[in-house]
């Protein structure tokens, strides 16, 4: 569980986890379907929304082409969630 | 060398490499003064320009920071340059 838990409390990956749930609850999907959608895991996928991963960008992308959306359009949404800016490292 | 190879020519990396590569050069920034800002080595910063690393989440921050911008903006810009949207793992 180390590779979880050293990410507990991020607030960029809170917010970005908050962004990505939020956006699939909107579409209606369950977390198996994006976990399908983007070739993971289904765990993985409730770890991201939990902020407990510090993804890679390609997977940003999966997790993007998973919801129908750019992955620019996510990070708008992260951004609005927490203004995280500048505070990458506080706690990681 | 293995880990910066495997991501030789994926579209969706370098695309991201130039949008970083974009932000520092219209902000007169070497690739020093960059990695200093987000706490990196130099030649990680050559090597993210070069569409070389999938960096992670966390770490896009730290160059949002270094590059005084949102990561919205970064996305953004590297959609623009090639909209590889849905093209995620096509030679990932």
């Amino acid at each position: 569980m180390r590779k979880v838990n050293q990410h507990l409390n991020n607030r960029a990956l809170l917010a970005l986890g908050e962004a990505i749930r939020n956006r699939r609850v909107d579409l209606l999907l369950s977390q198996e379907q994006v976990a399908a959608g983007a070739q993971l895991h289904r765990t993985y996928v409730t770890d991201v929304e939990n902020g407990l991963r510090n993804l890679s960008f390609l997977t940003l992308l999966r997790f993007a082409e998973a919801l129908n959306c750019t992955l620019s359009k996510i990070m708008i949404e992260t951004e609005s969630i927490d203004s995280f800016e500048h505070k990458a490292h506080d706690q990681d």
